[in-house]
């Protein structure tokens, strides 16, 4: 069992789901977030708050860990500016203190929208090319990359979760994305448990009839989902309109995030989509 | 003939090669660089000092250009801190500023460090995944994503030349990494007068018997080298003893800059590498 | 809910078993073929008798349909001037006819036999080249590229069944090939009910252990079979000799169409299979 | 030395250019076409005026020929009713007349425009999938099919010649289409005298610096191209303005074949190039 | 029901487990080994002493055999010396024998170390190259070499089970390359009846979660299995200590087998592995 | 410059061409092979006889060495229980002793026959799967895959030259596969000079127009021939009768070598190709 374990974004809707299960899988799961408290604590939990644009904080943070489980970030798209500080320079930050401080693994909440602008009827395994949808997927890229050659250099291992959306299924895009919670687990779990991981992409996604991506390079981290949004599908096909095949946002793994601005010169107008439930 | 060109990095080892062709190919040239002058200027040339990392500099220096050839940047390793200003953030505000301007197309000076962890006996093409070799490289891979983000959502053509090693010949290495620059400009010259290139990726590399990376997904620019560094191997092979094939610095595309740091935790170790020539 | 599909091909083997089910995804089902009548008609479904390569009958049929399943053509190997009428240029008349009346989409009962000549052993996925059998498959590889065509230039979607075989199980083969009438059903009911789908090609077999092909490129048709030929192996493994490995016909995917005839010149050999029950 | 050898649309722009060579390579150079004449002849050569829709006149054709080289057809878009006559049928007619005659193999005039709606950074290999921009290019998909079954299943070989532009250079397209009548000569020459050649395809253009497709699979063939449209680049670039990147005709390999049009629908829209200078 | 069935290596531990299913699959089976007896026979069995180094033996061994279950070898790594014998001239012996004897096909307990220094995280299919982790492994490459050349040039049929470890679950790696005895009967017996098999390769393990190599190529034989190592899963992590990912023996496919030894010259150390257990 | 160099083989045809360029680059080259002697030395040139099949003579010979072009084997197809001492067991000790006596690389003469029953119009790389035609090319593929896994395990490079034909050109199919001498020696030095190659595979051909194989994946090596064998064409092309294309041997890679024997089962009839002048 390992002793410290550490996981960023606690205070977050999925960072707040993986509290208790990572809690049992340490002696210690230190939580943080940039809340000032995140609520009740599970036994072993302790919380530290922390900003991931700050260094020196999570050096100190990743102290003595085993391994880190980083969920933090902003979890939507938004402005570049707002993007660089918790994304990009809170994944080196997390990653340099990883190897200054002989942590052993890096888990990342990666995203589809690093690879979002591919076409749904591409194939999608986890060794296809970057296609980043927004800025949000570009800092999922660099973490990527970041990941890769830490990895290659210095024997940081990590494995990078390209969670496709983990909500409840609203329509019907997310019955072939759904990635539900006892299945977020399953992968979050396994992504620790695994004895050699090295750099590895994994989906995050459920056992869904539709699920539009492959694992099959990611097998030897032995996650299998159970669940199917399947048993949505009737009511949330009846409700919704025939998509038109012309716009993007259908076509594309990114969803609404692939929707295409060609816009008029002198304005910025990439969309920045409201929905907060989506990873 | 483009009305208005502009070369950033004008001051640069490499940058400095290209205004007198670059000069002939707009009916201006905006060179720009952070130093307060670059000599006597060439006709039809004008300077302007920007600094990549302030966007408004940006934005005003790219109003009403046809084109940005974008040499900027750090050109070696250094540390992250360093990096992220002129050749993250720089980057952004280039492909930001050239959307928002109109301004048709991007031809960046990318690098073999964005795949430079990459074995030299693997097979080395314009798709093969990123794999960079130190924060200079990463870099490099972060405005790759960008430019390809630009092109799927708005339209936004660029080139990015991965250039291997644009100096004198002076190790085995460069017998094949070597880019001559009269190769340089016409690779500059076809990444802008191709008609149209969408997001392309291309080696900058001369026709060395010993290149060891394939260009042949970039056919389409019609880049046809004509030197080769194989002129040098007798004196080169002569001199320089044989290399160790356990060393990641030998056996990989980016040469020093791939030498491995397994190093003790808890030490910053990432080699910077002192040789100012390299690309 | 559609107002209007069309299906083609309704007084045939398969046509037949799709009545009902399709019957109930629109208001109206117009059932179409060449027979004076097909029997009883379910609630809500027309019957039209059309001739396929009459371009103005098919024109008027597709009036006002939201999408056509195109299952109509001769089922079986044939000479080719017996082919060109219903499965050619019926197949261009139900394309033209789509697009000029602003069908959404073509569901298509395409064939193995359009890749009937790839060995069992080599690797089939829904991205194989096209290598046909029999006139009767290549005809099947004219109208995959004619949807390609008509999707690539003017939007029109279609989904590409390429049935394996739909019949009793009665010999060693369809142990792997068969696709039972219930996989079928869900099968044209994913071509449907998918949003968006593009071009999109998949292979029409049930869960067989021994099925010899791979649909992981069309995962995001959500098409997951129930069915298992593996229930009659015993029976039929005892009933059947040995099989001949220096026989086309066996080694090849498409089963007795891929007998090879390398015959006498001045004499046309290309063997016509009897069997009217497969597709 | 072949003692018959056979020449359809020999009457064409480009059947005219192959006469002469044709004529020295066989004790009788059979040339044929749809007009009452095609001039003074070639030592050794004979007319014969034979419609490729007529099969009996296709048969009687190729009675004891050793090959044919097929160039007859249609050699523009046209509406599907016009293509179907010569190109597709006429097609067949050639295949099965050979396969029935005892001709040893078809060398055939097929097309860019096969795969003309794949875009131009997309990497063309002589195996990439079918991707008709016009029912021209799709008749060109139909005979390569057709050529693949009867070597696969009769042992009939051919040669499909993929011809991208063999016409003056007249534009920025060019440049990297053109083959030049040298090494047409040539190309054919090759797929005639390589002693076995099974079912192969190869682009047929010239040794230009913008090239945009790859030959390497067909390197069996031995054809390698001595002409490079680069001398004409300066001026052409100079009188072209710069191509728009939204338009397919400008970004697809296909050039103005492969404009899109979405149309409306009801109306019969796919252009109809009038420039009968394509091939 | 066949007449004759050959089962080399009977009396090994795997053997031993194929004796009495294989029984029932011929009317006679002829189990063979090194030792003088291998204990109470199943009906239909006979046991033949046979060293497989000595051609005469094994050619009377196979006379009249319709197959040959080829299990007998040195089942650990040895001495090249050693290994030379039984698994070099030995699988040369059978095969040999096997084509003059008429026999036609022969099963083939291969092993995943043929493969084994292949990165756990690199995607093993059926067709990855070989990458042998021993002289064990090296003897396998050799037989999967030869039987494809006795197919392609003389017809002899035979599918290459590379089983990854059929024994008892004991470590970390054992949960995703377990095989079960039940899932190799099953293994051996699709290998057996499927109808043609050419050259097959297919990997020996069960449908573990955490199984980290694919056989979607080898679905033509319709191997399905049903034991998967999960249940051992908790008990197995708790016990062990976390890997070391710089130990190739940790990293590789190949486990123990694939420790690197870069040594001192003049010290022969490639380790023997004693584990007698191991496939 | 090393100081001793060992050649095996040189009493051979193509090893008597590499002694004197071999003898220039090394104070001292050791050459070796089964003759009483092999005439006139070179300056630095030390004859040493040794069987490749006596483990004690070839350790005794590489003591000291810092390379060893390893040409020693039977140079042409013959009985299993011939090639098994010189070309296996012989490979064997020459990697062994390598290994032990701190040898840096091993320089092999593969051969085309490693992979000639691949078909002529497919895409032979250095990366295709293996394939041999015969007991001779059956022992290359032994030693290519003993060469990677003593790169893997223990560091020892070696460089694969897979020949194809070097000998005079008298026939159709050496248009294609001529190596000429001064492409050979250039082949040999770089194999050497390069400065590191781990392991390494490339096809030993001149630059012939008609080359069938693809080296582009071993441009590290910067081999670049001169030669053409092009200028025999017209000839040779005279001369030869057309070939058949029913026959394996016309139409794969291995040529004769590829000739298929399904023959009567109780004979065996594996073709001795007589002509001793082939690699």
């Amino acid at each position: 069992m390992m002793k410290k374990l550490v996981l960023t974004g606690a205070g977050g809707r999925l960072g707040s789901y993986l509290r208790e299960p990572l809690s049992k899988l340490a002696e210690e799961l230190v939580s943080s977030d940039i809340l000032e408290d995140i609520g009740t604590l599970y036994p072993g939990e302790r919380y530290v708050k922390a900003d991931l644009a700050d260094a020196s904080a999570i050096h100190a943070l990743l102290e003595g860990a085993d391994m880190v489980v980083h969920f933090g970030a902003i979890g939507d798209e938004a402005p570049f500016e707002d993007i660089l500080g918790p994304n990009i320079i809170g994944a080196y930050n997390v990653w340099e203190a990883a190897y200054q401080k002989g942590v052993r693994r890096v888990v990342y909440a990666s995203s589809i929208h690093a690879v979002g602008m591919h076409a749904k009827q591409d194939f999608i395994d986890t060794e296809v090319a970057h296609r980043p949808d927004t800025f949000y997927g570009l800092a999922k890229c660099f973490a990527e990359d970041l990941g890769k050659m830490y990895w290659d250099k210095r024997g940081l291992e990590s494995v990078h979760l390209r969670i496709l959306s983990c909500a409840q299924v609203t329509s019907a895009r997310a019955l072939g994305t759904w990635l539900s919670y006892d299945d977020l687990i399953q992968l979050v779990t396994r992504a620790i448990d695994t004895p050699t991981v090295g750099f590895s992409v994994i989906y995050g996604v459920s056992d869904n009839d539709r699920a539009p991506v492959d694992n099959s390079r990611a097998s030897h981290l032995g996650y299998r989902p159970r669940d199917n949004a399947e048993q949505f599908a009737l009511d949330i096909l009846a409700a919704e309109p025939l998509a038109d095949s012309t716009d993007s946002a259908q076509m594309c793994h990114g969803g609404a995030f692939a929707a295409v601005d060609l816009g008029q010169s002198g304005q910025a107008q990439m969309s920045i989509v409201d929905d907060k439930k989506k990873v």
